[in-house]
């Protein structure tokens, strides 16, 4: 068995750790799709939005490991932490559920990304911002794809538009979570690695409320509920996630495993 | 809820329907590795394993349906069909298991697929041919990736060669299907559709010997169990599978979807 690392705590590292945490885990679940979306084109379409979030997760991950000093590499990261070193939103964490959550949650997700990545093209970090230039466009077609289903389904059936709805209600009191800056975004806006993830909420709700309206859905209004997955405090899901994760990598051989 | 279709029997379209469906259900127990790799890159690397084969599924599937000449297209095939109707090896249904179980099946099944889409590159049918053409390339990649890995686990640590060890031992009972022919395999050997599989089975072993001396693994004896997949008697794991995809399919409205 291999032990756990022990993460440093600097805030850029950590703001780092948030990015590339919340897109591996939305991958897992993303993929967990294969085989089981509603048409084979659409299986592929999922197959390659998770490819592409655990491709941006590694590249940032390497980048939070060099920040870091203590050597440790994107495998290292990924699947040797605790679980309270992880940093990801709660939201990503959730169970699959049906394709209508995995529509609804990719919406925000990737509506979120993409302002994210766009202020990340600006970082005084010059990797940060090329990983950005590359993510933000792989991040306008998940957008625009999720975007497509959610109008769909909205527009579908009574049961399509039922689920819809559901998964709406479900998931939307995860979001304020997003928003919500501290001391990491203060730092990371101060020295330029990137934008307070607060200051993304006003375009984020106008982008959201666009699509919604072409799905002919209202946007729910904001929640006091705030969720903690990127203080590391994560929902009960968390633990069976890391479980399954890190087995392998702490029962074969590391270095070049 | 939307009923099964009924297949028609033609051993032309059952032909193509084993070759669809045991690629379609191996790209579901790969996908299964999405965030739980060992190191990103195979998590990568995997995804990328799964998403060819889908792909190829969904060609195979398509030109299925004009054989059959129902109107099935690839989706209502992928997913309409009830048990008995999937007609893929009982292998490659079997549960995902540790690494070194996706490491071994994914070497005995990327050997026969690349000995098969070879053989189809000649196929009669045109279509068949050209799909062919893309998939043994794909195919290529993914044996010389598995046997990369079987090397690295079978020298490995005392505990990665347990592991491959024992997977071959579990798995190696399964094999005997892949090169059971019958009047299906007759019909596509007469009308030049495409190889008997029986006929591959002397390529195969040669080829899995040479990987296994290489890892520095004997190869184990055929053995007389035959499991039934291909005639549709399936294990207890593809009633799991089927309920999970086919879920979204009968429960959303058809067409588009």
């Amino acid at each position: 068995m291999q032990a756990s690392i022990t993460m440093a705590q600097q805030p850029g590292v950590q703001y780092l750790l948030r990015i590339a945490d919340t897109a591996l885990i939305l991958a897992q679940r993303t993929s967990e799709w294969t085989g089981h979306a509603p048409v084979l084109e659409e299986d592929i379409a999922l197959a390659n939005v998770a490819l592409d979030l655990v491709g941006q997760c590694r590249a940032v991950l390497t980048r939070a490991g060099q920040l870091e000093g203590q050597g440790h590499d994107e495998d290292q990261l990924a699947f040797l932490r605790e679980e309270r070193d992880y940093r990801n939103v709660t939201l990503v964490e959730l169970p699959r559920g049906d394709f209508a959550v995995t529509v609804v949650r990719n919406t925000i997700m990737s509506t979120f990304f993409k302002l994210l990545w766009t202020g990340l093209q600006a970082s005084s970090d010059g990797e940060l911002a090329a990983i950005a230039g590359k993510a933000v466009k792989e991040t306008r077609y998940h957008q625009q794809h999720a975007a497509d289903w959610l109008v769909r389904l909205a527009g579908g059936t009574e049961e399509s538009r039922s689920r819809t709805d559901h998964a709406v209600a479900d998931l939307w009191r995860y979001t304020a979570e997003l928003f919500a800056s501290d001391a990491v975004d203060e730092y990371a806006h101060a020295t330029g690695l990137g934008p307070r993830w607060s200051d993304l909420q006003d375009a984020w709700r106008v982008e959201m409320e666009h699509i919604f309206a072409e799905a002919g859905l209202a946007l729910p209004a904001p929640l006091p509920f705030l969720s903690t997955g990127k203080q590391g405090v994560h929902s009960e899901h968390m633990g069976f996630i890391l479980a399954e994760m890190q087995h392998l990598q702490r029962s074969y051989p590391g270095g070049v495993w």
